[in-house]
């Protein structure tokens, strides 16, 4: 782990860099905006793979989340380590190492995981753990997840022992960037179809199907409005990245505010109009496009390489000149940080231990 | 830092997933080929920006390099914490705080820093630190560097106090992944000519030029042949990672071996022909393309997410199967992790902290 490049009390630009930097204002905001939208007609369940970070996970439970979901084991570890008592691994675990730690796990906290497969939920069943389990239903991801269908019914009907059958897991993670928002809802809509046919499918078979969860924070709003789920799982929405800026927002969704920054400083000035920042595609990950430039209308981060950035325009930033920057893709790039610098009217007022960082397995 | 995913003396199956292995025995090839093919003719000074760990650069130095380089401040650190006793920063440092750590690291290891602007010069020899200073050059990397000419001849005079003019930087790491082996000889030809007029033109001006350092894995022999540089900086030999392999290999280059991989595992099966691991975007980074399938001629990694990966063909691995993934891009992907899982003969030899992982600032 390394250590901090800020401490507490330091005004912003006496932060080393390249820093990730959020802006606690914007961040409590984004939290009580989410609330207002939808907290009063389903649950919350946020998603902690975009954060890492129990910190975060605790206010957005006394914002009114009932827990988190996490992906990977690992994460989930980190999470309860943190004093969270109510993770969803929103996803598959296989392999009995991993089911070996997920069972530890739910002798300390209330576990729910997810399954697509009667072999898999044979290895958890075997486990002898006590856990949620939610069948992931494929609503259009086309990733992990079983059609809507018997097979579904099949998969429950399996579901026996220690384990719980919670619910469906329908999450439509393409729809979440589609710019559109019309086309959003559209898909959200046809996703809705699929779970409304399960849910009937499944009663018919006397099948009691407690909780629907998953959505977005492209969408979420159509999942709540559709009536077809229970929970909700938005992640990014406590930051808000440069690509989600580029939807299309408008109501029912609230638009979020950019909550985190990758804050860099200019290393060099080649040429006329050009500034290389020194914060490249190890400090803002650049699998959704580039970083934006907050604030500077004139500037555009042009291109990376690992250690460096591009900014060119007008007008140029000078050496020594410290950028705060809006990276494409919030979730990989907090990945690449230990700490948060937890920033309050230009000073730095905490700084909190990404320790779900790197927590793949 | 992550809990490694392994223990010493387990089998490569019985390893967790998403893991980072190193092949050890490729390692060392690699590590033997670099240095019969340029070790008797140039220094050798590995980068460390692409392994991050002094384990590795140990080896490196037993192999004959003369010391590391590093991008960062903080990677150096972790080098010289490690026992690396000559370190090259091949970069520009900017910034009070940067300044001040890279002095402070100057008094316990052997320190070089490059410069291309006056100002960035004089804070670094106000400082007082007792630094290596090397002029970068723009030699068609189109990121920092001072254009051949008098520009360097006036930077190189400002050189005094505790600094020591140490040479020329000239890397052209756009040059290192152009794929035709002819246009990679080109680039570093013209980039050739622009050291020896720079070296010339220091002649004339009575100014020693004792080393100048560049070059990568993908060209360093043209570098070599050239006659114009004095010691090497490559750093993706040691592994090998899928883009480099689209590169066209041949004499004088060495074919450099996959060394490094990121073990998977099966987590889905959702339809004939697809498999989807739980090794993403997260544990590969995909920046310079998708990862490839290690050994599996009919399978492609097609797609990736977060935490997810797309496997298609035939025939398709069935769930719970382990899958060796080579990185598209081996620096970045390393960033992601905290342990080399270290494999010999199909079994967990050593587990190899990787301390410089997010060493950004």
């Amino acid at each position: 782990m390394q250590k901090p490049p800020a401490s507490v009390g330091q005004r912003l630009d006496e932060v080393d860099t390249p820093a990730l930097v959020l802006d606690l204002d914007a961040f409590e905001r984004n939290l009580a905006a989410l609330q207002r939208s939808a907290g009063g007609r389903v649950r919350v369940r946020a998603h902690a793979k975009t954060h890492k970070c129990p910190e975060i996970a605790r206010r957005q439970i006394a914002f009114g989340a009932i827990g988190v979901c996490c992906q990977k084991v690992s994460e989930a570890e980190a999470m309860v380590e943190g004093g969270i008592q109510d993770v969803l691994v929103s996803n598959e675990i296989v392999g009995a190492q991993k089911i070996a730690r997920l069972a530890a796990l739910a002798e300390r906290a209330r576990i729910g995981v997810c399954v697509d497969n009667a072999e898999n939920l044979k290895d958890l069943r075997d486990s002898k753990a006590k856990l949620d389990v939610y069948i992931e239903l494929e609503v259009g991801m086309r990733r992990c997840g079983v059609p809507p269908g018997e097979a579904v019914v099949a998969l429950a009907r399996e579901v026996s022992g220690n384990l719980r059958f919670a619910g469906l897991q329908a999450y439509h993670g393409r729809a979440q960037h589609v710019r559109s928002l019309a086309e959003r809802k559209a898909a959200i809509e046809r996703a809705a179809s699929a779970v409304r046919e399960t849910k009937e499918l499944l009663k018919r078979n006397a099948i009691d199907c407690p909780i629907v969860t998953g959505a977005g924070s492209g969408t979420y709003m159509f999942e709540v409005e559709s009536g077809a789920w229970d929970e909700i799982q938005p992640g990014s929405y406590v930051f808000m990245d440069a690509d989600y800026a580029r939807n299309e927002w408008a109501a029912p969704l609230p638009r979020f505010e950019h909550a985190l920054f990758v804050l860099s400083t200019v290393m060099s000035r080649p040429a006329a109009g050009v500034a290389i920042v020194d914060a490249g595609l190890k400090a803002s990950s650049v699998d959704s496009g580039m970083p934006s430039v907050w604030q500077r209308p004139g500037l555009a981060y042009t291109r990376t390489s690992d250690e460096h950035g591009c900014i060119e325009g007008a007008p140029p930033p000078a050496l020594g000149e410290k950028i705060l920057l809006v990276p494409g893709h919030c979730d990989p790039t907090v990945n690449l940080y230990d700490w948060y610098v937890c920033v309050r009217n230009g000073k730095v007022e905490a700084l909190w231990p990404i320790t779900a960082r790197g927590a793949v397995y």
